[in-house]
C-alpha cells in the first residue's frame, strides 16, 4: 500500500443519541448518511444516553468532542421535544460542527468554545422529502449532518436563517464554586463504571494531590469520601469509595471493582462539598 | 479537501443480527468482510433482535432497508434453524440485495418489493474454507455479502442456483384487515423505548388525526387506550398510554417518558382493534 | 463503480475493550484515530468484556483474530492495572499487530504465533500530548494503534524499546489434559447466549460425533451433561443441556432457546471432566 492511499482527511460524522441500540433507528440514520455522503467515516460516541436526558447527554459531548479531528460534524438526538416547537439548530464552534434539537444539549460546547455561527435548520431541501413528527434524526438531522460532512462552511449558511447564539437554549452545566478551601458542585455524570464525575475541573484543585487531607460530602445523605487515589490500582481493593482525578478532566469518586454511585447511592445532580486541608 | 475525495458510491454492507454485542462474533463477521472488500462501507442495524426471534428481525428490517442508498447488501442472521435443512439465500429485491436464512426474515421485503431473482447459496467458493454448523454469519453470510457488495449483478448469479421466489419461506406478517371503522390488527414490534407498534398502516387509517374519536382494544386483557397525541411532547406527561403515528408509517402506542408494553401488559403479537367514530 | 474503487487493501484497526458503549469513551478513541489515520477501517470485537475481566477478554480475542485481514492492528483495552507500573506494548505476531497493557491480554496470540517482535510504547511522541493516570486507550493505545497501521513495520521498531517476549505476562489459558478418555479442563468463555465454551479444542476429541457416548461432569456441583448435538436446531427443545463443537474451535455446551450456564449454575473457570466411551 503506497501513502496515497491515506487522505489527508475524510468527512467525519459522529453520533450521540438515546435511542439505543436495539431497534434499527441508529442504522437508519447511518443508511440515509452513506446516500448522501458516501465516503463519510461515521463514529458512534454512543447510543445509550439516558432516555430524554439531556444533561447527561450534553456532558457526554463535552468529554468527547474535543479528541474529535478538526471539521467532525456531531449528529446529536437526545430530544425528548421532537415534534414539538422547539428549534432545530446547526453550529460552527471551535474547529467542529454541531447539528441537533435546540434544548440545551450543546451547553457545554457553548459555554467552552467560539461561536462562529449558528443557524435553523429549516431549509427542507437538505432534509429528507418526508419528515415525520417524531424521529427527526431520521428525517432532519442526519441528512444536514451529511450535507453538512460534505460541504462545510460553503453550506452552513444554506441550513437556514442565522440564529443569535445568546438566544439557544443553554441548561445549567458544570458550576463548581470554591471559597476559600470549599468547593460546592454536583455530579454531573455516571460512566459506565458506575463512577461518578463532580463539576469540578482539575484545574480548580491544583493541591489536589499534594494536600494533606481532601473530602467530599454528599449534601443530602451526609455521606463522606475521604480517601485519594491516582491510579485505580492504586492501594487495596477494600470496597471503599475514592476521590481520584477523571480522565475527563474532572474529579470523580470511584470504587476500584465497584460502583461509587450504588455504594453512595447518589446520582446525577446531586450536590457535594469538596473541601482540602493541611493536618 | 477537493470534490473528488467524495465518490459517488461506495459498497455499503448492512449487517442485523440477534448475535448481541457481548461476544467477538459480529466484529468477526466484519473481519471476514474487510478481507474480501477492502473498502466496504458496513452499517448494523441492529444485533440486538430478540434471540431468535425471527419476525421481530424481520420487521426491524423492513422499517430500516428503505432507507439506504441503493445497491445496499443486508446480511441478516437470526436463524434458530442453522446447520440444519434451512436454506440459506440471496435476493434481489427493489433497489436491494439481501442475503441469510431461508426462515422468513425477509417476509416483508417479499410483500413489499419486486423480486428480480432469488438464488441458493451453495456455491462453496464464496464461503469461508471451512463452515461450521454453528456460526453460517460468519462462514458464508458475511462472505457471500461481501463478494455480493464488490460484483452485484456480476456475482449474484454465481452464488448458486436459481430458486422460486414462491418456494421461498414466507411469515404471516403485518395484516390489518379494515371493516368499516373497526381494524383488527396485532402489535409487530416493541421499540427500545417500549413503545408498541400495530400492524396497521397510517394510510389505513387517514382519518386518524382528523376524527372526533379513536381508541385501541386489546383483546387479551381489555385494556384500552383512548389518548391521541401527535407529538410525544404533545400534553402533559401524565403516564397515560395514547395512540401516536410512528416513524415506521405504522400506528404506534407509547407512553411518555414510559414504558407502554410494561404498562399496558401486552407484548409481541398481541391482537388489538382500532375503531375511529364520531362524536 | 469502477473496479478502482476498490483499494487491495485499507488500514483495518480492530478494538476491544470493556469500556462498555454507554460513554463516550470508545467514540473518543476512534475520534483520536479518526485524526491519526483518517483511512482507516474500524472495527469493534467487542466493548463488553467483563469489567476488568482480562482471561475473558484474552479469550474472545482469541477467537475472532485469525478472521481478520493480514495486517490488522488490535487495540485492546481491558486494564485494570491503568496508571499502575504494568507496561504497555505492541506485538507483532503472526500476520496481525496487537496493542495493550502488558496483563496477559494477549496470551493466546503468543501460545498460538510467532511473535516476530515486541516493544514497550515508551515512545511519547506517538502518544497524546497529555497522558492521563485512567485513560490509555485514549492516551497510548488509540494513537500508538492508528501510527501502526498507517506505518506497520516502519513505525513498529520507534514506539520503544524491543522487549524479549519470555519476559512478557501470559495467564494460564486453555489447558485441557486428555488421559485415555478421560479429558480434564475448564469453561473459558461464557458467551452472549449463556452458552458454556470449555477449554477442549475439537482437535483434542475427533471421536465426538462417532462414539457411542459422550459425558461433561462438573467438578463442583457434580451436575453431569450427558446429550451431544451437532445442530442447534438438532432434536427436541426440551430445556436440556447438551455438548457440541462452537464455532470457535472448541467444545461447548448450550441449552436450546435457553442458557447453559444458568442451567448448570456454572460460570467462568468451573473446572470440568469430558469422558468419551463405548457402550
Amino acid at each position: 500500500m503506497t501513502q496515497q492511499n491515506y487522505p489527508d482527511s475524510r468527512p467525519v460524522i459522529a453520533l450521540m443519541t438515546d435511542f439505543g441500540i436495539g431497534d434499527g433507528d441508529v442504522g437508519v440514520m447511518k443508511g440515509v448518511i452513506a446516500g448522501i455522503t458516501p465516503d463519510a467515516h461515521i463514529i458512534d460516541i454512543t447510543h445509550n444516553v439516558g432516555a430524554q436526558n439531556v444533561p447527561s447527554g450534553a456532558w457526554i459531548l463535552a468529554a468527547a468532542y474535543q479528541y474529535f479531528p478538526k471539521n467532525t460534524v456531531f449528529v446529536c438526538v437526545v430530544d425528548p421535544g421532537v415534534g414539538s416547537t422547539r428549534g432545530a439548530i446547526a453550529l460552527h464552534a471551535g474547529d467542529w460542527y454541531f447539528v441537533g434539537p435546540d434544548n440545551g444539549l450543546f451547553s457545554y460546547i457553548m459555554s467552552e468554545r467560539i461561536i462562529h455561527a449558528a443557524v435553523l435548520l429549516t431549509n427542507s431541501s437538505y432534509h429528507l422529502p418526508t419528515v415525520s413528527s417524531t424521529f427527526h434524526g431520521r428525517d432532519i438531522f442526519a441528512p444536514v449532518g451529511a450535507h453538512l460532512a460534505r460541504g462545510l462552511t460553503g453550506i452552513f449558511s444554506e441550513l437556514g436563517p442565522s440564529v443569535d447564539p445568546a438566544t439557544l437554549k443553554r441548561l445549567e452545566v458544570g458550576g463548581a464554586v470554591r471559597d476559600g478551601t470549599i468547593i460546592s458542585a454536583h455530579i454531573v455524570h455516571l460512566d459506565n463504571f458506575g463512577n461518578l464525575i463532580t463539576s469540578i475541573p482539575l484545574s480548580l484543585v491544583p493541591e489536589l494531590y499534594t494536600v494533606s487531607q481532601v473530602h467530599i460530602v454528599f449534601k443530602e445523605n451526609g455521606l463522606t469520601v475521604e480517601k485519594l487515589r491516582q491510579f485505580f490500582a492504586d492501594g487495596p481493593d477494600d470496597g471503599q469509595p475514592f476521590i481520584y482525578g477523571d480522565s475527563s478532566g474532572y474529579v470523580g469518586i470511584a470504587v476500584r471493582n465497584g460502583n461509587a454511585a450504588k455504594t453512595l447511592s447518589v446520582g446525577f445532580g446531586a450536590p457535594l462539598t469538596l473541601i482540602t486541608s493541611e493536618a
